[in-house]
């Protein structure tokens, strides 16, 4: 009768179970690593929003009036309301900062494979250092969430890029430095790999760079293919850029030493589409392309908190997308079994519901997960049931089985079944089962 | 510069650790009872709340128009998604169908002590069976979710009512039994405490009840104080009213036998406001009384699914609210620690980073929570960022340790440390701390 709108999903239990598994398991490797969990509102003023990114924005936000005449928008990210946290409790907060949440998000765009109107991200950032092991770090807990899934590094690979060095380039190799739009340079290359060939060198004319110039820093940036490519780079671009060439290759050490470093590689040709970023910027691939798009990316927002009103703070953060890494997992065939699983069914027949209750009580108290009746059901409706559960063990409290002071024990799998002695059924530790009994 | 929305709250780390371990602790209650979890969408049709609840509803909403041109809302509850999932699958789901979530819902109203715009829920529901081992199952997993959480039955009690022993009474009463607008009645009587009593029998006689029958129906709810009290409800209202009884103390006496009996007192002016209630109902309060309000409530909706265009499905639910059961923990000296914790912080001075990077590395493989140096700070400051964020032991990994093949381990509640062989460093399992080595 009441569908579902466009766009958003229902998770039903097999597929959420896989979901929440994935997510603790990301948020585990962020724990291991000190960043603590903060939680955050759903909506938040829509001039948040358009302060930064001016009010074209709003066409892809679910903004509106509240009853109380404030514009409101569904939050599209984290990072402009982390920021806020960040400046309300100024300087109370020991830094560096370092926070970690799973939630929702809303954007209006247009649905496809991997992208969804409301979309999970888990955020993964820090406040307050400026240093390379600050970048480090993000990268470092990145990869170990995703070895922590059973991802390896034939899976997976971090493209690392500098906006510094990017816009340096830019600013370098143009005719008039003034003439030129970094940001829309910068937005021309993020685009690069999206768009053909005429359509990316017009961006970049657009941005100030004539053609021949559009071309040889397309030359540059595409010519880097590892670490020791970034002295070229260095050259062409000037102390702006060997600043930055620096910073990166600091960054790359310090990861070397986290244990990241093998799933790192320079990429000057990615550039992540959000004009907030400032120093190193990374994405996620899939090694072997198979998921063509970016799984998910991060990098340096060192201006953010200060442009919100509070105290320069340099920022860095990743936030993988639940949906495109949900592919990358399958392709790699590391996605959690969705398969339901119930440690006990506690089966009552005839006048045996206080008995096969206290069972049931005392399963649950070792920590397992038991079903009883609801239903009503007979014998066989409630071993239909517990098939349908795959339960591992059917526990059978008949009334036959109660006069002779025992219980059955039925392994569901094979079949098989046991008595056990109801006065010592369960155990007070352990998951007993037809082997113990057998 | 951007402030927070009323009645919208931001939750820093230490607040927020309470909150998870106490989501955790309702939710493993519930899926010890094999209840699955399910993730539902922050946006639904609005329409799918004004069909049943009237255009007035709108007024609690947050709704809007979206970029598309549909008619949504910010979910106000879990109960119709739901709903609109279980029909959505129709027969595909094996009976019962146990699900719980946690979540955040919206609704514009008053902001109060306990009560928000933004406010978290755990759901817990059964559908597809109307045996009362349902409903007692739904009491027991709130009993052992609030004992979970060390709260016990001096703390809390659950009233149990039954909206058709109240509906039945209403009409048995009544001069006119057609003239009885039940639902009106029961919206009275789910009142009653918060307003006085003048205004109470007003709303019973808008209701249909003239105001002797009004106060004769008052008496008689308010005289139930046991089970046994019961019967004289029963005589008075007639066949309906029996079954109804006979119902009630069908779940009273499952719940005893699935542990919940001692939590459960019989109270017929508990009613719950929402309309789709139709059996058994029930609210948890504080035993003492401190928190003044009802601190989250259950029942039956056995008419539900079936008013979405699903197969005929009785359900049962509760949903505690986390706002409200916060001021209960806390009352009864049961809240979460909100102080941060950290086993190890590795410090590193001289140029060290490599060694101890490599032993932050095997500490988190262990399991353990471990931060270290993002911030170039030297002994002091990282010292003193330790004794922030609580860490348990500092490892210190100095030039002059490892010159000597040593780290040194400091135990940060004593200050006392020691040393430990480098190569050994951390052992292969375990926990290492200053008692290990000194």
């Amino acid at each position: 009768m009441y569908d579902q709108l466009k766009g958003f999903r229902d998770f039903y239990p097999g597929e959420q179970s896989a979901r929440r598994e994935v997510t603790d398991t990301i948020e585990a490797a962020a724990k291991r690593y000190g960043f603590r969990e903060v939680a955050t509102p759903a909506l938040e003023r829509t001039q948040m929003y358009t302060d930064k990114s001016g009010e074209g924005i709003v066409e892809e936000l679910y903004s509106f009036t509240d009853q109380g005449g404030r514009d409101v928008a569904l939050t599209p990210e984290l990072t402009p309301t982390v920021a806020r946290m960040v400046v309300a409790k100024g300087q109370e907060l020991s830094k560096p900062i370092k926070w970690v949440s799973t939630r929702p998000f809303w954007r209006y765009e247009q649905v496809q494979q991997g992208r969804f109107r409301e979309f999970y991200q888990t955020n993964i950032d820090v406040f307050g250092s400026a240093e390379p092991e600050a970048d480090a770090e993000v990268l470092a807990v990145a990869a170990d969430a995703l070895t922590s899934l059973g991802l390896t590094g034939d899976d997976f690979e971090f493209r690392v890029s500098h906006r510094d060095v990017l816009g340096g380039l830019v600013r370098a190799l143009a005719a008039d430095p003034d003439a030129v739009d970094t940001a829309d340079a910068i937005r021309a290359v993020d685009k690069r790999a999206k768009i053909d060939e005429a359509e990316y060198l017009t961006l970049l004319e657009e941005a100030g760079l004539d053609r021949t110039t559009a071309r040889e820093f397309d030359d540059l940036i595409v010519g880097v293919d590892g670490v020791d490519d970034l002295d070229a780079v260095a050259e062409a671009g000037g102390e702006d850029v060997e600043a930055a060439v620096e910073n990166l290759r600091a960054v790359l050490a310090a990861a070397d030493d986290f244990g990241a470093g093998e799933y790192c590689d320079v990429s000057l040709t990615t550039a992540r589409g959000l004009d907030y970023y400032t120093g190193v910027v990374f994405e996620c691939f899939d090694s072997t392309g198979e998921v063509s798009r970016s799984v998910f990316g991060g990098g340096r927002y060192d201006d953010l908190i200060e442009s919100f009103g509070g105290q320069p703070t340099p920022a860095v953060g990743v936030a993988p997308g639940h949906a495109t890494l949900k592919l990358l997992c399958q392709r790699a065939g590391v996605w959690p079994d969705e398969t339901l699983e119930t440690d006990y069914y506690v089966l009552s027949v005839g006048d045996t519901r206080a008995e096969a209750a206290r069972i049931a009580r005392d399963l649950r108290a070792l920590g397992h997960v038991v079903e009883a009746d609801l239903a009503d059901r007979g014998f066989g409706g409630q071993l239909g049931y517990a098939d349908s559960i795959n339960a591992e063990t059917t526990v059978i409290v008949g009334e036959q089985d109660l006069a002779n002071d025992e219980v059955t024990i039925k392994e569901m799998a094979s079949g098989d079944q046991t008595t056990a002695p109801v006065a010592e059924f369960p155990p007070e530790a352990g998951r007993p089962t037809y082997d113990d009994y057998a």
